[in-house]
């Protein structure tokens, strides 16, 4: 946790103090082994990053006084879209594009994604808030990325991710592309990712046909939880 | 398990008649689905690449008989140098590293290391083999990487790090880095991850004073699991 994430809720009603119990103020008591008097690195969600001096702490309670000034790390101009991923890799999918900056996320079903998937605890909107809120404590950001669901494939592609990619670059990572993973992306762009075992062909087909561009993140095909920020990285750090 | 490694004991002696019991007879059972006739994509541990046609196959066991045509992708040119993270992260760390081509990984003692971590059964022969071999099954490749623990920081940099860097670019992940990572190296190249918390400023200066250059992977502080991937896919792929 390199920055503790504050929400409405943990202010004293329009102060700037701010309470902290559970989670956050065990981490800050076992691994900060912070005191009364020292700086936390703070953000509100939504807004800006700044510091939290403690007033007081015990294992009860921590208080802290708020002073936000900073502008939080700018976000990556990217939509990802991911095929759900089995529960333990989604979470990790989550929490990895929420730290590396994307702000929208689109989950969607293909051919190769199991239905089991679709009903796993974790993609309750609790569940989902979780991994993203340590993804942003993670990297010091506090804008919580957008995540969408969608479970058919064939109006995804066609009502949703057509629109949002239009007049923007669009790209499909493939294995089998020939076109190697562009480098350097200043500009908006629209990634998918398809499930562990590939996209059918029909799919690729159907996202060829929207403009997609296949490309490939060299000859090895990785696992989801790797491929995301290896494309990630290589277009936009 | 995109590919199945075969070592020398799966060879039924002298001969290109392989069996396989146990996960991977499960995988191909449960995930491929295969039956008599069908061919696997397989690899002999340490050389080529090509097809296993089965022979026969049941609960119990897999015939196949074992054509090997081509050769392994290329390695990385890079030692990726890691400090030892907590034991599931450095699973999903050695799977990672394993699948994106690295040959040489250097798992080290740092002061924001925690002790306990040396003593997890995560860091046995046959742990660290394991998840090697779901890195190259993943990958389609069959060379295993050679892994080498190190468990004094300052004799490791000093004796070891300082001798195979030379000669050779050497960088070190560092947040606060003004360096940005560069993209597209093509020589053989040292890459230095620290541990979550980062080095303390006698280690950075002493990996400065051998030779290292520290680079950041942009503003946001990334796990280590994350900052694997996004340095060796911004830095080779």
């Amino acid at each position: 946790m390199n920055l503790i994430l504050l929400f409405n809720q943990d202010f004293v009603n329009g102060t700037g103090r701010a309470r902290l119990k559970g989670r956050r103020l065990e981490h800050v008591l076992r691994v900060h082994r912070a005191r009364a008097g020292d700086d936390l690195k703070v953000g509100e969600c939504g807004g800006k990053i700044g510091r939290g001096r403690i007033i007081s702490l015990n294992e009860q309670c921590l208080e802290m006084d708020v002073a936000l000034e900073e502008q939080a790390p700018p976000a990556l101009p990217v939509t990802l879209a991911v095929a759900l991923p089995r529960p333990p890799m989604l979470k990790r999918v989550l929490l990895c594009a929420s730290a590396m900056g994307v702000k929208r996320i689109l989950l969607f079903h293909s051919s190769r994604v199991e239905k089991s998937f679709w009903k796993s605890p974790a993609l309750s909107k609790a569940a989902i808030h979780e991994q993203l809120v340590l993804g942003l404590e993670q990297a010091c950001d506090t804008v919580l990325p957008d995540v969408r669901l969608f479970t058919l494939f064939k109006p995804f592609v066609e009502d949703e991710l057509a629109v949002i990619a239009r007049g923007m670059r669009a790209f499909v990572g493939h294995p089998g592309a020939t076109q190697p993973c562009p480098g350097n992306i200043k500009e908006p762009a629209t990634l998918v990712i398809g499930p562990e075992g590939g996209f059918i062909p029909f799919e690729i087909d159907l996202l060829v046909s929207k403009g997609f561009v296949p490309i490939n993140i060299g000859k090895r095909i990785l696992r989801v939880e790797t491929a995301v920020p290896a494309f990630l990285s290589k277009m936009f750090y």
